[in-house]
């Protein structure tokens, strides 16, 4: 094998073989292959694209690359779910505890947040206690005691990806379909579910900032799933705004506390509920998504979600205590209100400048390496379609960093759009795609 | 600037400002950005091609990333010649004493070998003392005193194109027409010249392999010498046989010889006296192309060109008495003949197949470190056109590694066509872009 040969290929817009994407793959990860060659032919897929052939046979190798965990001792069925990321994306934190209260198991990795949008386990972090690096044998036996478990991603999880997409950042070539479905997938495979639900967000808070892209990604997404043994169900959701009001690690807990008490903003129950009734679909629980919605809300009503959500906690060392008394997490230094300049209507709040703010006053990483302030943040007063007087609250920047809080305030209002007119409710659900 | 944003840039098409080109020349050169993210961005360009204004910008840009030679204490024009590479390519040294010896100023700059085409420094030093190496004023002061110098480039010019050349090599990226015609004129502009014919060679042992592809360079470096003050002239040329009849350090300068003293090859002869008909003009020292070959006819014939070879090697401390007897130059152990296997007229010799076998046995680099056998190479006994009988020589192999001969042999064979039919004779000058 002669990488500059595959490097020719792609960049002549020839199709890769099976073999040719192996050798890379294990000759990259292995450092036989250094970052520009490697460099050079991701950008010639970026811009070429991939056949279908190449992007199952990147996956699978992306997949084969490091260890891969088993859930069979779990269950036959393992439903496993995963978003593309947004601004304040709670979702997973409030719905796996309704679908595990629901007696169908949930095992579920989840990432850190890098850029705009935020992680998963830098949220779960932000209750005391709360261990989010267990490993692969104490996962397995959390989920077998209380049904649920939801941990950071474990070692060694293919790591041709981590390294592939660390140079894609690097080189400008996040944006490729068949790279990010690749990247997913790979990661999806090697974590042993057979079932998937996936959020596919779209707006400008998203990584697909046109439905049409979003519906290209789960097309290959679908296509690589099938062809894996992976039954998937993409659901596209609305990420023009943020979701919810509250964005950054501690106040998006804080949310999610407040949704499993069955106080949960609209948009953000109209996502936990189609994904969800998907999820439950796929366990085989329920056919008909309209009956799945009303397992879920009796569960919230009930308190059996929430009672999950602490045995979830408890189980991996949390501080319930916290989850009671929400006051406790505590509250940033400074709290400063933003304020309407006009009265009128919210027609838009732009979810990418929302969450690179919140990256600003310390909730969020530029680089890898770089500490989070667990208490920075926003908090939404208007969501769109509200109306909002002058002088009225827009939002509230959340920092200890006193010397962030005048850019923070400028920039957020300039993610308020407000208009005189109407304003049409969006739909918060774009599309189901079987 | 931000080199991640350029990348993207490109990698969406659109068109990078002059800015960003020298921001990208500069701190690649000065090893501020790296390799991967360079790779990167060459293959985008590599792919989606460049606008007039951008190769122009990288020229300039590469141009000025090094040292810049002062010719103008030689004259007002000084004419430099340029070939994008051939198998038996041995032009500069049979043309450049005949300009010299009709009192044009010659000064010219050559290169290395690398791959299947050689260089004209490498066949020089075939000459025993005869220094390549020698300083810009020696130079100067060299053609101000015989006329002539023929010398390996200097130190530092253009060394962003070194670092961009050796990255697109490793990347598969050097047949990129906006990039190899930056490349070519970034040299020349940093060389000083200020009129400039190109031989461009075309087929398949030249890096253009078709007719139109040569012509769209020609036209590329055309127009970068019109912006950059360059008056600049193109002239096709055919490499689908080798040129002349040997192949190989030692051998060419033989043969280069012999053609100094009017003994010389048709083919070569075409090139030679086209390429030098374009040189007189640009000069200013004859409009008239039949006149100004006349002139050269002459020069040749009267043994004036050969006695300006003399001067140039002499001023050099080469030794001489090789070139009155070109025999104590030596000849490789194994001299072993190819033979016809069937009765016929060549219609085809492989230029790049007979270029790749004189690397194989030992004429040529792959890696720009490997060593070089002088006397290793190929003489062809029979030419396009020319008949041949079953167990006539083809082609000699040269050679000291006699591992190499049976592969060499074997190999040879197969580079020559033999047909029943009548070969027309092919044109050895496709075309002058002025």
């Amino acid at each position: 094998m002669d990488i500059k040969s595959i490097i020719g290929k792609k960049r002549e817009n020839k199709e890769i073989s099976k073999e040719e994407i192996e050798y890379f793959v294990k000759a990259y990860t292995e450092g036989e292959i250094p970052d520009y060659q490697a460099a050079a032919l991701i950008m010639a897929i970026c811009i070429n694209g991939m056949t279908e052939q190449e992007i199952l046979d990147l996956t699978v190798a992306m997949a084969n690359s490091g260890n891969k965990v088993d859930l069979s001792e779990i269950d036959d069925i393992v439903v496993d779910k995963h978003s593309t990321g947004g601004v304040g994306d709670k979702v997973t934190i409030v719905l796996m505890p309704i679908i595990a209260s629901l007696g169908i198991p949930v095992a579920k990795m989840s990432g850190r947040g890098l850029g705009f949008t935020g992680g998963t386990v830098d949220k779960l972090e932000a209750i005391p206690g709360y261990r989010t690096n267990v490993s692969v044998e104490e996962f397995v036996e959390n989920v077998k005691n209380v049904g649920i478990s939801l941990i950071g991603q474990t070692e060694n999880i293919a790591p041709a990806d981590k390294k592939i997409y660390a140079l894609r950042d690097a080189i400008n070539c996040t944006k490729s379909i068949p790279l990010i479905a690749s990247s997913i997938m790979s990661k999806k495979i090697a974590l042993g579910a057979n079932k998937l639900v996936l959020d596919i967000t779209v707006g400008n808070g998203a990584f697909m900032k046109t439905k049409q892209e979003a519906e290209r990604l789960a097309k290959c997404m679908k296509l690589i799933g099938q062809k894996a043994g992976i039954e998937t169900v993409c659901v596209l959701t609305n990420m023009e705004e943020p979701l919810g009001i509250n964005v950054g690690n501690t106040l998006e807990i804080k949310e999610a506390i407040e949704a499993l008490k069955n106080n949960m903003q609209e948009d953000l129950r109209e996502v936990v509920y189609a994904l969800g009734a998907q999820m439950i679909k796929l366990a085989g629980r329920g056919e008909d998504v309209n009956q799945n919605i009303a397992m879920m809300e009796e569960t919230l009503q009930s308190g059996k979600a929430y009672q999950k959500f602490l045995e979830l906690i408890t189980n991996q060392d949390g501080d319930i205590s916290f989850l009671h008394d929400t006051q406790k997490l505590g509250e940033a230094k400074y709290v400063i209100p933003v304020l309407s300049e006009k009265d009128g209507v919210v027609e838009q709040i732009d979810a990418e400048l929302v969450g690179s703010i919140s990256v600003y006053v310390g909730a969020g990483r530029v680089k890898k390496e770089d500490e989070i302030d667990m208490l920075a943040g926003i908090v939404l007063n208007k969501k769109r379609g509200q109306e909002v007087k002058t002088g009225e609250p827009l939002a509230y920047v959340h920092t200890n960093d006193e010397s962030k809080v005048k850019g923070a305030v400028e920039n957020l209002k300039q993610a308020f759009k407000i208009t005189d007119k109407k304003v049409k409710k969006a739909s918060t659900v774009l599309g189901i795609i079987k």
